[in-house]
């Protein structure tokens, strides 16, 4: 009988970290997979209680995550991928590990720190056969894939000009005084040791640069910025002017102390026949308009939706999908393509549609040319 | 050590039933609850293949819902609750069964067809001391919650007025040709014998009913109605009057015919100080006014939101949560009772924040006024 | 020489009057229309400051309405038609006096207190061959106009339901204590005397009505109706059930203690093939839906919209028009009907785009039958 | 006796003309100012029909604008002010020569083409003793009045980023086929000649640099541009880098080709305490939200809204106001202070409150740094 079943391992998300439970709860939607092995929290204690907490067998729960990875591959019931939800500086060696002891990977942005670390990762992947994931989240939303097929289908023409932000207001109170940061989170953020060259840029700069690369299929080709750290030592706000490969401009903003925005990121994607928009907290709807036409409000679920955004539509129009199942369609995704690689079946294009190894290292690249233009008098640096 | 692992069966939901889907994966939100037994279909093939889809012990997956209660109910690692997600019809007699084999349960809306029943059920479930929840779904919006809890401060004042609608469009091609309707969802919906003596305010004006009961803590006195069939033998619009029993004046409207709305329940709540309101399809956020001042958006996650709405909150502000989530919060709450109720704990009145099967009954009295108030010239009719 | 030139007189509306300067002010939007006479307040001290400082000579400021309409009336250059701004309880007689000198009429609505008024009015005018005007504001906005026209044309195909309410919150003070009002303006609203048997129902309910008839083109059979008078003489909130001529259902709702609301005039109207929202505060959109697609944001000054929308469109798309220019658009229509009449020209239905006598007298009706209902146990009143 | 009435001119605005209308709509919103001469048109008929219309003096409609200003000049009852609305690159000359003769001047935006022009004007008007209102329309809306009466009190603190743009969609047929534009209305925009330097950033963009000077007070210390053509000869859409006087960063985005924008000027500050945003096509509310908070929809006409901005409200809150009021604002506190003046009053900063002159060169100024950017690798430019 075919194997449906998929078996998981996770590195970092202990009981009480974020985005590890939003990751095995985005996993859970999927009944067939199971979480088996991990190494949660270097602290012995918390990463027992996490492995009880799961019923995970107890020589599954690691202290080390170099011995999860040794271990883990010569098991015949070894785990199919590793979930990678580490602190951001950790990414990287982690996702490299795994990588060479044959599993595959998903791993939560950004990829790595620098360029070349993305590139080996990404040899090595190809070299062993592996899929990875890098956890884009909002390329998972059902409009958000609608969008991306109305463009591709040419249904706005060709893109002229891009307008994307991503304003939030949790640090407003690291304006200013200078001091660095105390509070655990803002040393995570605002420390470069923990969080490379950049903390807004890097953190949600790079949700822009995804979303808007997923939705138009653009690349950028330069970026001009202007970068504010308000006397910190990373950047707490940056305005990006853009170019992309076909010579249309675009204009980003990342902000973490902008009062009034939540999780505010919106793409406004403009082409010589038409328009579109999305915003993010607001996710089932797709603001669609054709030149001299009036704007239509579509939203998910409805019979006009079609491709991927209706496969991946899981309730019905008008009840809200959320940031859950955002990442649920990522994993989706990933583990019908591990299932068809392990049935030995071909992947097809649709079958790889999740954030790729190639946009992580985009991402990367993305960071390290807007901090060297705002270092720089906010001069075009190509990426 | 005490116990924390929760197990449930489910009858009804095989793998193509949508909202069995959707009860187990809220369900699954809760990390220590385990599907183990199940009745999911009426055809074998397709009961074994969802037990085998959830790798259930072949022996626990039954043919009768009957045999299920009776079985379960002599096993040592019985099932703690059932979850019912049968056809409406036959919530009656499954609730029964499952309760007299001392068995908690939760039950899909409406409860049941007649008050009778749901007096019964009531008896038969404080005599053995079983926990009931009826998933009104919205009631679990953390929103709905923080509206709630308002009003219970008396931030609004004394209510002096409610404004609430469901409007759909999904059965607008079931107007007005006068012949029975032949789709299956239609069957189920549009025929008495399995609808019971409403299709329209029996399945979404009763949610207008319990949200705003929720909300407002207020007891319907007496509806006066005007309801439409369009030819069919159940009605498909519905515009109700409404008087609470503290006098107060209210206007409830649910449609399935109404063109451009998708699931489009809304709620405001009128008082002498202030107002609310909230739109299910934007939930994360709530409308709140203060006599002579600005409204304000209000939106789950924020430092401003506490109590019940802050504790059930998963994500950060801005970040979307939905429907889901509804039901995850009512499981939650439901199956931490449960916990409660294994370790001989004492219950609190928050330990309860799920709709009891109270809240069921209301249900019920409801759409049987509005229903004779619609056939009698729209007289008012008490409930 | 074809005269261009049309003179007016105002009976109310001196300069401290708020809906008088709005009269003024619109009918200015015509260059050719002059105001030459009056009798503005029966202060003479505000009568003879109002003329002064419109520079009308001071043989044409009249102590005395009566004494206005007969000189006027035999002067060669006369007043062609007088605007009638006084408080509600003298409209009547004022327009009576003014028919009978031959005189057109524009009246602000209510058009009077008693059905038989109006019905005299009516013939009065119909025999002289007069223009009469009823000031419901609301009627003028193109989009208003426009909701009109794809009604007319079927595009949403046989109207089922409508629901519309008008909502304020500025009378919220009157609540409840059981004394008599004081304010000024509360006088006027709240005193029988002045205001007729209805407060709330008579000074916005009616422009439901008014908005909906226009828009929808059908007649209200009956109506059944909770009234809310807060211990108050006259009404402040009701909740009505309609019954349309053509057997389909409305709801409506006016309220003037409703926090949070401050002009909110909203108009749904749902049909076999899609749907139409108008929301007064926000008169330059109107939402259209067509079953099954999804909902476009048409607004006023696009190519797409054409007929006595497009005619009226005062400036480009997305420059904000107002209040004013609806006021504007109906003097425009009347004052372009009175050119055509001075110079003998055919009226067609379009010049007579404007609200008639027959609708000032269909609101009369309106708020009886409301009133009436609301007296008796919400029964339905026939119209 | 004080004199109340005042006089003035028109230069261009004959009948078709659009914006030339809009000036005397919103003048004739002060009962007591009167259009007694002009020279609307080159063309003899067209002039003459206009002064028809406005039965003006035959005397009073003049060939030639020099001539109007020297003979207008020495009459008694001479014009009082002059209101400029010729084509762009005649603004200069016109104003010039009124100035010389003694008349206060309106002039249209922009106030011309080189700053050494507008200097002289300034220095014409000042050795003068002159009123010189240059009409960025949108500094006239009450909404805008508040927010900048917010940003004064200190509400949000310290501002730190502003993000604003002005979109439309209305010349999105110029794209791309490189051939002249032919169109009149084309022609006007698309050629240096009459267009100056610019099209897009010249006629709209300049309304962003106004609109959020006017509010916050800051002043833009240098900008970086990207400016796309599409092939035209001047430019359809600009991305703009801006970093004010204090330090803080801006980006601003102008577009006639933005498919789906009517008109879409919308002005977001962001502050250390709070934050501002006004979208024009609303123009009567404001998003406001301090720091922890919800955001509040502060609208017009409600009680907490005071100074200037409740002064300056003409309708109830919820009435919508629009694109004439803002106008009529600006020419009412002009035709303010030119009373004052005529009556030797001392004039306060508040009667000031309208665009001045030196706001008119700040937008030249601007214009000309933008484009040279733009023309120069997005370079710093300082203004």
């Amino acid at each position: 009988m075919k194997r449906e079943v998929v078996r998981y391992g996770m590195v970092g998300g202990d009981l009480g970290a974020f985005i590890g439970g939003v990751h095995r709860n985005a996993i859970n939607y999927q009944a067939s997979t199971s979480l088996v092995a991990g190494c949660f929290n270097p602290s012995e204690a918390e990463n027992r209680a996490t492995g009880e907490f799961y019923r995970l067998d107890a020589d599954r729960v690691y202290k080390d995550y170099k011995e999860m990875a040794q271990k883990e591959s010569q098991r015949e019931d070894k785990i199919d991928f590793v979930s990678i939800v580490t602190p951001n500086f950790m990414h990287y060696e982690v996702a490299k590990e795994f990588l060479l002891n044959g599993i595959h990977v998903v791993c939560e942005k950004p990829l790595c720190f620098e360029v070349a670390q993305g590139e080996e990762l990404k040899a090595i992947a190809k070299d062993k056969g592996l899929l990875f994931a890098v956890t884009y989240s909002y390329s998972g939303y059902c409009m958000v894939k609608f969008a991306r097929q109305l463009i591709k289908e040419g249904k706005i023409g060709s893109i002229i000009n891009v307008n994307a932000e991503y304003p939030q207001e949790w640090l407003i109170d690291e304006l200013g005084n200078g001091e660095k940061s105390t509070t655990k989170l803002s040393v995570w953020r605002m420390d470069p040791l923990y969080a490379g060259i950049s903390n807004c840029v890097g953190d949600i700069g790079t949700h822009i640069e995804n979303t808007v690369a997923y939705i138009t299929g653009l690349k950028i080709k330069k970026v001009a910025a202007k970068v504010d750290r308000f006397n910190q030592e990373l950047d707490l706000n940056a305005n990006i002017l853009v170019e992309y490969d076909n010579g249309c401009s675009g204009s980003y903003w990342c902000s973490q102390v902008s009062v009034g925005n939540m999780n505010g990121l919106t793409v406004r994607i403009y082409g010589t026949l038409g328009a579109l928009e999305w915003d993010q907290e607001h996710p089932d709807y797709l603001r669609f308009t054709l030149k001299g036409q009036a704007p239509q409000i579509l939203s998910r679920g409805n019979g006009y939706v079609y491709g991927r955004a209706a496969q991946l539509s899981r309730i019905p129009s008008g009840h809200p999908e959320g940031y859950y199942e955002a990442f649920a369609n990522i994993y989706k995704t990933f583990i019908g393509a591990i299932l068809k690689t392990i049935h030995n079946e071909q992947l097809t294009q649709e079958d790889l549609d999740f954030p790729q190894i190639d946009d992580g290292i985009e991402g990367v690249k993305f960071v390290h040319a807007v901090i060297e233009s705002g270092n720089d008098q906010s001069k075009w640096v190509t990426l």
